[in-house]
């Protein structure tokens, strides 16, 4: 496929590698910033443009991945194309592409994404949506290639698929990160709970996870609960947190 | 060592397991109930026993593996012994061994332990507290040979351990299982989510962690946080854990 690519940021430099290193060809890399443009463009041996009238009228496939905010402002820049135009976004429904194209669609993969470490693709999965048959068909094809872990996901279901992925990611690093304050705080390596931090994550694909709960919340050990919340007295939202994540424990554990 | 194991549950499984692989001499399991005493003591050529009583006196370690509650209990149920009197647990001072003996102390690994599933014990952390310097070198060389990750943590610092651990795991179990309730409920496979899952435990050993966050609520991406409560307006608990978890982010990454 003869692929323009919308972007340079995270998401776009993996996303160009992945498609360029399974044999298509990388014909552009645009950006605002023609600099960062380059730096995409000339791993891939693709043309970097920094204005969207030197957009190719000729690909295949226009790949948009940028910000979402960027994206309901770049459709009102783009003149319409014969290509399939897909975006990128968990947040954005497909149809806001239906501007540009008679034939849109989503690449959408629940990871994160960062420029500068090297990723192995085989392991991303790839949400897909298309707005017919045989641009869904083409997408898959595009995918099959660099991963077999692909998803037909409509837009509902994947802002529902990017909130859950905020709890997982965002949160979960959220937690580590309040209990990386705990230690330091008390001297503690924290290296001591990378091993339970990594049989934690191991846990989530052994089924239903409300029934492999453990700890004081669910045992309903009212003394540790107690004095948890002792320890956390000095902490009004890490003391709210707590409360409330027991709460929700002994309710879903019922 | 000659040692004593007293309960027959996850911990003391795994445990007796350990330093009987690693050489030492299991002479007793003691359990109330025998046949759980049974169990273990046949796979460690130990005797089963389930009366106080017929506790050994010339053991040179009791281990108490036994829950917390269980545990002060124990306590006055155990005529004093020369040798060294340990526990297991993240939660209870050492002190309340002192009625047992001089040499005192504990083992603690913060992991969560299920009897039914081997592990690889050098990968465990193992969380010291001794009496005197003597006893801590005893520990040490009974610990060094399953794992040479020592950390020498008191019972201050220990309960605040227990408690980070209770953020990341127990917690952390809870925010994938609401996350896993999201997916199931609009037909998403929850497996898609577990390469993100796996990424977040990953990072946890990258540093301090609030410098890793991602996501709305870093971002300050009002509109997609705006969005994702919307979502979830039907489950006053998830959405307030939405918000107050965002506003946590957002005060910590300022």
């Amino acid at each position: 496929m003869k692929i323009v690519v919308v972007g340079s940021g995270n998401v776009a430099t993996h996303f160009a590698r992945a498609f360029y290193a399974s044999g298509n060809d990388i014909a552009q890399v645009y950006s605002r910033n023609i600099t960062h443009a380059q730096v995409l463009a000339s791993q891939l041996d693709a043309q970097a443009i920094d204005s969207f009238a030197d957009l190719a009228d000729d690909a295949h496939l226009y790949l948009l991945a940028i910000p979402d905010d960027a994206l309901y402002e770049v459709v009102t820049q783009i003149s319409p194309k014969q290509g399939i135009v897909v975006h990128t976004s968990g947040s954005v429904p497909m149809d806001v592409l239906k501007p540009l194209s008679a034939k849109i669609g989503v690449v959408y993969s629940p990871q994160t994404f960062v420029k500068s470490l090297e990723m192995n693709y085989s392991e991303l999965p790839f949400c897909l949506e298309a707005s017919d048959g045989e641009v869904l068909e083409r997408l898959k094809n595009l995918v099959l290639p660099v991963s077999e872990k692909i998803y037909e996901i409509n837009s509902d279901q994947r802002r529902k698929l990017h909130l859950a992925a905020v709890f997982v990611n965002n949160f979960g690093n959220a937690l580590n990160a309040m209990a990386q304050d705990i230690t330091m705080l008390n001297d503690i390596p924290f290296e001591i709970l990378h091993p339970i931090i990594a049989v934690t994550a191991e846990k989530a694909s052994h089924g239903d996870l409300w029934l492999l709960q453990t700890g004081p919340a669910v045992r309903g050990d009212e003394k540790t609960i107690s004095n948890h919340k002792k320890l956390l007295a000095n902490d009004s939202d890490l003391l709210e947190l707590y409360s409330l994540i027991t709460s929700i424990i002994q309710k879903k554990c019922q």
